[in-house]
């Protein structure tokens, strides 16, 4: 910052260090221009797009997919022949293809005259579960929309509803991001009125069209060529999707409106896809286990693992379900923001130029940046290999405390760990691990810890007993298991009993797209699947304190 | 009309009289106020609401209604009991009543935990065909709506589904009639643009959403509380509402969009009853043969009739059956809007005033006027009555001319015969039959009678082969059958074989709304019946031209 602006405010002198002050460092909220300035936005507060979380499990099915497409030719009404357009269409199905269809949807009929006589009776019908959702041109090809709406980040997935493959796929930042960056802000907005929840709903209705467009865009069609959605997210997310009351989500014992899953109407949610087409949302289980956690089971097929199983979606709320001999139980834990760089003094999101992975060895720090570009700051998976190697070294006790070391500055709270210095990064600040994001992310293990540990001794097992760890989300692909287990966020485990498993919710909701069987086997999942309370167990709290050590 | 005005235009001295005009009769399209005017508006002209056309037949059948409402109570939630609200509802359905349904509306979804919780758990939910439509305060009756929607007016009735009984009836407008007075051309609007067609739509809607919130008044309730909806109604009416395509209804072979029965959420008409309610309509036959016909057919029970029935609904168009032997084959006729008053000089709408009925004794007229009020017009029935008098007693001929009269007045196209003269009429003018009264009459019998003539013929039936006569609809339920016989409207029977019936579209409607049977019934009707397209018959202007003779 240079140029004449307001003296800091109070909550600047609170927020920033004398010396982070002496360098120019101001808080954007707090400060006022006073004529021409130059500002400098530290990178790891740009909400740059980060690594798209598209990659994942893609694992195959036999495509049965509930919407089927036919080509039908019809002859023109004539005085002698004066049928009805919806008859006339349902007797070619017939007579055609042999379906039978009960009904015609009312946005359909509203387009069909025209569209059947525009610009000759050649045309496709898509047909789901005997109900007419389309009727357009010959295309050849049936498209459907898989997203995994995420608190931070939108997946979403053009699928060809018939072959099964994935045509496109983009990751985009849900743009409700705005208005707080986890689920309980949210809530707490939609709560304020009718026209905040309002917002947030057509915030991810819109974002779930831009999606759409976007991704028909690349293979040249329209949003209206899609015949078919399946939407997975938290609880939370799918509520606010859907315009669901989540003021009972946000208080004990957190209770969704909806567990099962849903066909709706796409034009019910402001979906602009086929004119009749529904959308399909997976399962909830719990307030704060949601259809991402079903899809994620699905994707992992661990609902049939012989071995006790754990699985694990990582994010700003993980949850976690233990698998034993078909009983599956799972828990929601807090997790928090850290491991997506957030209330990290220079966490960032994974985006370019992010410290992704790192190494200590005695003195020397060596890491690796996404897309190579010089170091900006650290982003989950580069946060967790720190404080391992920290722990490793010595450098913190188990407590979590940082001892003095030739890469420490400051004192006490303010003390921290130099991993790249000013003369290091181009000229750029130095990037440092501080006490108070020690604590943060010992806050962030605890937590999931906390969750394997009461899982496991609800079933009676102790860790070793576990078979199998998949670890699933956009943190779960990229975080490096032993730095998991050395500060003790995962059980002592052979490493080779560890899986991870990248977006397993977008590949669960395309599962669930392109199959009735998978669909099937999601409700399944969603009617079996045992929900366990957490903050109800009377050894939470003592086991919570016991995690937030390290190792 | 008295004060100073605008010289006649053009057009009125086209359309009025010198003696008109020198009476001081204006059109008010063509007349501009010069300073302060004094007017009267003839009681004809005005659209006084009529008598209400919501009696008729009231056939009761055991109720089977498709929405059965269920009182349960709810656990409230707890930290050792934290089921979702869907499924805590869906559980107590079926444990307290053994009713399984399998999902639930999305609008009930979005108002369903701050239901559930105020003021208690007591609620009732209501199910049709597995589906919850809505969650309400216990009320103890489920209501359902009824509609008879036609060109000019709208009949609706509040019905108890359980008991089947009706608890209100009301009759208003069709306000799309401010756009014209017959579905041509209401169709000719529509095709103008889509602001046209919606304007249409959003009148039908705002239409029934009166019905609705009126008739629920009548009874202190809301809206909300009606849980399923029929409607009946002509094709073009019926595709009005729905918002479907009517360019192919204007032109041959006018094709329907939908034939079929169909069941659409109410919010997807704009209809705001139970938040996921449907409306039913019955199944069309052609353009000019829709679910109204249908309904009439059900509730005549003329499907199961063993004797050679005729089943006519008379009306702007007029609809007919002939059935013999289960075969069912149904006409339009466009006999025009003579019968309702319009396009006859004193004609006026069944209100109070209108003459109704009139016999002609030598030089003396005798009549009835609706509610016994001095007579402003003539209504159909009564407009029929003067055809025949003065036909049977010789004042007109078979080709329809006017002979010279004691009663008679000017010459040629201008003749007239006063029915009721301005001494009479409380110093109101004059009410006569004109010449042009009976082409236009003759035109309207003559569009029945050839609709009738070759239906037989297409049967090979004689007209003497029938054995009943069933006659619905407004101006049907108040003719006087001896009248349309001695014009020739109607074929010569014994009087017994003819039965008139009332609003049997109504009655249909509340039937199909009552029963899931009587619903089934009319989606078999719906299928059976033939259509007979006149204009393509080689003998329909022959017929026509020799049906436009008296007698």
């Amino acid at each position: 910052m240079a140029g004449p602006v307001s003296a800091p405010a109070d909550a600047e002198r609170a927020a920033l260090s004398a010396q982070e002050l002496a360098e120019g460092y101001r808080l954007a909220c707090q400060t006022y221009a006073r004529g021409d300035c130059k500002l400098r936005v530290l990178p790891e507060s740009l909400t740059a797009l980060q690594r798209a979380q598209v990659e994942g499990l893609a694992p195959m099915v036999p495509t049965e997919p509930l919407v089927s497409t036919y080509q039908v030719t019809l002859a023109p009404p004539s005085i002698a022949d004066p049928r009805s357009d919806d008859l006339r269409l349902q007797e070619a199905l017939r007579l055609q293809h042999g379906v039978e269809s009960h009904g015609i949807d009312i946005e359909v009929l509203r387009r069909l005259s025209p569209q059947l006589r525009t610009p000759d009776w050649q045309k496709q019908a898509s047909v789901r579960a005997g109900e007419v959702i389309a009727v357009s041109p010959w295309r050849g090809r049936s498209l459907g929309l898989a997203v995994d709406l995420g608190t931070t980040k939108i997946a979403g997935y053009l699928v060809d509803l018939q072959s099964g493959q994935t045509l496109a796929a983009r990751g985009i930042m849900n743009p409700q991001i705005a208005y707080g960056e986890d689920v309980v802000s949210r809530i707490a907005l939609a709560l304020k009125g009718i026209a905040e929840a309002a917002r947030l709903r057509e915030l991810a209705a819109g974002a779930l069209n831009q999606l759409a467009d976007e991704l028909c865009a690349e293979v040249d069609r329209g949003p209206e060529t899609i015949f078919e959605t399946v939407v997975v997210g938290n609880t939370a997310m799918h509520h606010l999707l859907l315009g669901l009351p989540v003021a009972q989500l946000a208080f004990a014992p957190y209770v969704p409106v909806v567990r099962q899953a849903l066909d709706i109407k796409a034009r019910d949610i402001g979906l602009r896809i086929a004119p009749g087409a529904y959308v399909h949302l997976l399962p909830n289980i719990a307030g704060f286990v949601g259809a991402d956690h079903v899809a994620m089971l699905l994707a992992t097929g661990v609902a049939q693992a012989a071995d006790v199983t754990l699985a694990l979606d990582i994010g700003t709320n993980t949850e976690i379900c233990l698998i034993q001999s078909g009983k599956m139980t799972s828990v929601s834990c807090a997790s928090g923001p850290a491991f997506e760089g957030a209330h990290i003094r220079h966490g960032m999101r994974a985006a370019s130029g992010a410290i992704e992975r790192l190494q200590l060895d005695g003195d020397r720090v060596t890491y690796q940046t996404i897309g190579g570009r010089p170091p900006a700051g650290l982003c989950g998976s580069g946060i967790l290999d720190a404080i391992a190697q920290l722990y490793l070294a010595g450098v913190l006790d188990r407590r979590g405390t940082l001892r003095e070391h030739p890469r420490t500055r400051g004192h006490g709270a303010r003390r921290e760990f130099v991993l790249v210095d000013e003369a290091e990064g181009d000229g750029r600040p130095a990037i440092a691990i501080t006490q108070h994001d020690v604590r943060e992310i010992q806050l962030a293990k605890a937590a999931i810890r906390t969750g394997v540990d009461l899982l496991l001794a609800r079933y009676g097992l102790a860790a070793t007993a576990i078979e199998q760890v998949i670890i699933a989300g956009a943190f779960g692909t990229y975080l490096d298991v032993s730095s998991a287990v050395a500060i003790g966020m995962l059980p002592q485990l052979p490493r080779e009993r560890f899986r991870q498993v990248g977006n397993a919710a977008g590949a669960g909701a395309r599962l669930a797209l392109v199959s009735q069987s998978q669909r099937a086997e999601a409700r399944l999942i969603g009617e079996r699947v045992n929900y366990l309370e957490l903050a109800a167990d009377p050894q939470f709290s003592s086991t919570f304190t016991q995690a937030t050590w390290l190792g």
